[in-house]
């Protein structure tokens, strides 16, 4: 086999075998097969895409490149969850403990990232004392004993998707659906999981700009699933504004507990608790989607949510007063509310720029060396549709640093106001599975 | 400006400009740019073409990556010459002479390359004494007075077309018409040319399979020449079989000699004749085609144009007795002839095979490290069409090699011999200016 010959073939749009993919894969792995091959055959795939087998075999490719994870020791089905990302994204913080209470084990594993916020480690980190390096055994004993526990991803996953994805990065070839989706599905294989919920976000603050593209996405992920035998479900999302009205660490969990104590903003309580009880029935825990639904929103009712996450603030070393205190996460020195300059409704805030701000406000990483402001972060006072009156306080920026002022600039083209109502758009588009 | 938004730019069929064409080869030939994201923007290219402007531009880049040679102490219009590659491929042997003696300069460059042969200045050398290294004042000096020269090439011209040639042919981005064209262009447009005349071959020898690829190719060279001020006529000329009925090196000397005798092969005199026609005309020497073509063969009858020949070699240190006694020029110590196991017709003679043959005989390099043998080569005693009986004589293999079992095998591949009369096709398809 030469490489050569396999880009020839993608080129002409025809179907690669198993052992052709493989080649390619575990050879660019190897250094054996050279950046500008591989760099070749992804625009091919760009240009002609991929077969639902080859996009498994693919998707296997990349597992087996790495380390897998042996989730076997915990009793009952390991189901995921993944979130092709967006801006005030705490779903992970709620779903976890809320799955946990039905009593489906969540043996969550999680990278740092670079982003608007940091992830979901870097969030419950902001809470004191939170630890997230267990031992492999500790890790293990939680989730048998809490039906929880989260870590940070240590083990070698997937090494030849982390190389291709940066190979990627500089040759254009990201946006290929093949290649989003074995790249996703190999990491939530890779560690483990038996089934998988993922939240696929589309809208100005995600990557998938059309609910067209988002299904595409979808599909072609849920087919990987029925292919490797991992039963999946994926929920499409609206990421046109952030979710519920807080950005960044410690803001982020302040708004977690919020939804958990029945609080919450209603977007992210619909969200969460839709993917929450897809995971549930795909854990067994539930016969159908309705009575899970109605079981996990009696579960936060009856205070039993709210709880479960103060058990695994405990059990993992953080301070759960924090749960009924959040003044003990912390904050920022600087606190900026900006109002409107005139009379309207919010027509449009997007949630990309909400994220960039937060990001120049400190919640976020650049590089994988910047250091993360757990306090700054943003709060949004005023949402799409609200009606809002010159002088009322759209949002406030709360940072550490002095020189805001890139934020400030970056909010204000966020937020659109108009004399014109907006459309009410739904919090979810559709369930693909 | 950076790579990645270049590749990005073309990978959604936008129109680059000549900066941004710039940036990536004078980038990539500066080593500014790896070789992954030119092997990715070449895929782009190759999926979404380009633009005749974008092509011209390409063109141009290559021109400037490197040297340029300065033809203008030669007086007149100097008009170069290209073929596209064939098997028995003379031309520029029969045309050379041919033109000069119109009076038209032939400052003709050749590299030597790898292939099924050498190339014209290889074959050149097949004459005891030949010398294609001439110093510049020579060349020029020479060009002046005959009218005709031929050196290998030197100069470090189109460096960029170089660097990027040997990637393509790593990443299956070679059949990309605007990178063909742009190759071929740019290097004769370095070498110094007023006007080009293209030989641009289809059929199963060459590597335009189709008469519409070959056509297409054909404009898109004439279009770069209309942009760059160069005067450029393509003939689109059959290659399903070789022409004439000599393959190697002291082979095809022995049948340039013929045509230029007045007794070559009907195919490759009538190329010959036009090709250099057009040349003459391109040049200024006839006011039009029909009258340089009338011209030309009187020049042959005449016995002006072996004359002109046997001045070349002369001039540049080979025996010009080789045009009377063409025993001196080398042989091959082992003949073969081939018979056939049946009658019929000549159905089919498959180019590349024989050219594949000639190069195991060898008659050419595989490597740049390859030695020629002069004398190998083969002698097709049959052509398409013509009738044969069994036991008669189809072609005779020349070597000096003693394991030539190969070369028999590969030769029978390429006759067919059939009871149905192929249908006869044109020596030339078109003429594109």
């Amino acid at each position: 086999m030469r490489a050569v010959d396999i880009i020839e073939k993608k080129k002409h749009g025809e179907h690669l075998s198993r052992e052709e993919i493989d080649f390619m894969v575990q050879g660019y792995t190897r250094d054996e097969i050279p950046d500008y091959q591989m760099s070749a055959f992804l625009m091919t795939i760009y240009f002609n895409g991929m077969g639902k087998d080859e996009i498994a075999h693919l998707t296997e490719s990349f597992v087996n490149s790495g380390e897998q994870v042996d989730l076997s020791p915990i009793e009952g089905i390991k189901v995921d969850k993944h979130s092709t990302g967006g801006v005030g994204d705490k779903i992970s913080l709620i779903v976890i403990p809320l799955v946990a209470s039905a009593g489906v084990p969540v043996a969550k594993m999680s990278g740092r990232g670079l982003g608007h916020t940091g992830g979901t480690i870097d969030k419950l980190e902001s809470i004191e004392g939170f630890r997230i390096e267990l031992s492999s055994k500790e890790f293990i004993d939680n989730v048998n004993r809490h039906k929880m526990a989260i870590v940070g991803q240590t083990a070698n996953l997937t090494p030849a998707d982390k190389k291709i994805y940066a190979l990627r990065d500089v040759t254009s070839t990201i946006d290929s659906i093949p290649l989003i989706a074995s790249s996703i599905m190999s990491k939530k294989i890779a560690s483990g999981a038996d089934a998988i919920v993922l939240d696929v976000k589309v809208g100005s603050g995600a990557f998938m700009k059309t609910i067209k593209e988002a299904e595409k996405l979808a599909e072609t992920m849920v087919g990987i699933g029925k292919s490797l035998n991992r039963d999946t479900v994926a929920v499409i999302t609206n990421m046109d504004q952030p979710l519920g009205n807080q950005v960044g660490n410690s803001n982020e969990v302040k708004e977690a507990i919020k939804v958990l104590s029945g609080h919450g903003a209603e977007d992210e309580t619909t969200i969460a608790l839709t993917i929450a009880s897809h995971m549930c029935v795909l854990g067994g825990a539930f016969g159908d989607f309705d009575s899970a639904y109605s079981k996990l929103q009696e579960t936060i009712k009856s205070g039993k949510a709210i709880k479960k996450l103060k058990e695994l603030i405990s059990i993992q070393g953080g301070n759960p007063e924090v749960v009924e205190n959040t003044d003990l996460l912390p904050g920022a020195r600087n606190s900026i509310d900006i109002k409107s300059e005139k009379d309207g409704f919010v027509y449009q805030i997007d949630a990309e720029s909400v994220g960039i701000s937060a990001m120049l406000l400190g919640a976020g990483r650049r590089t994988k060396e910047d250091k993360i402001d757990y306090g700054a972060g943003i709060t949004l006072r005023k949402k799409i549709g609200d009606t809002v009156k010159k002088g009322e306080v759209l949002y406030t920026l709360m940072t550490n640093l002095d020189d805001y002022q890139d934020a400030v600039e970056r909010m204000k083209e966020a937020y659109v106001i108009s004399n014109e109502k907006p459309e009410t758009k739904p919090y979810i588009y559709n369930i693909i599975k």
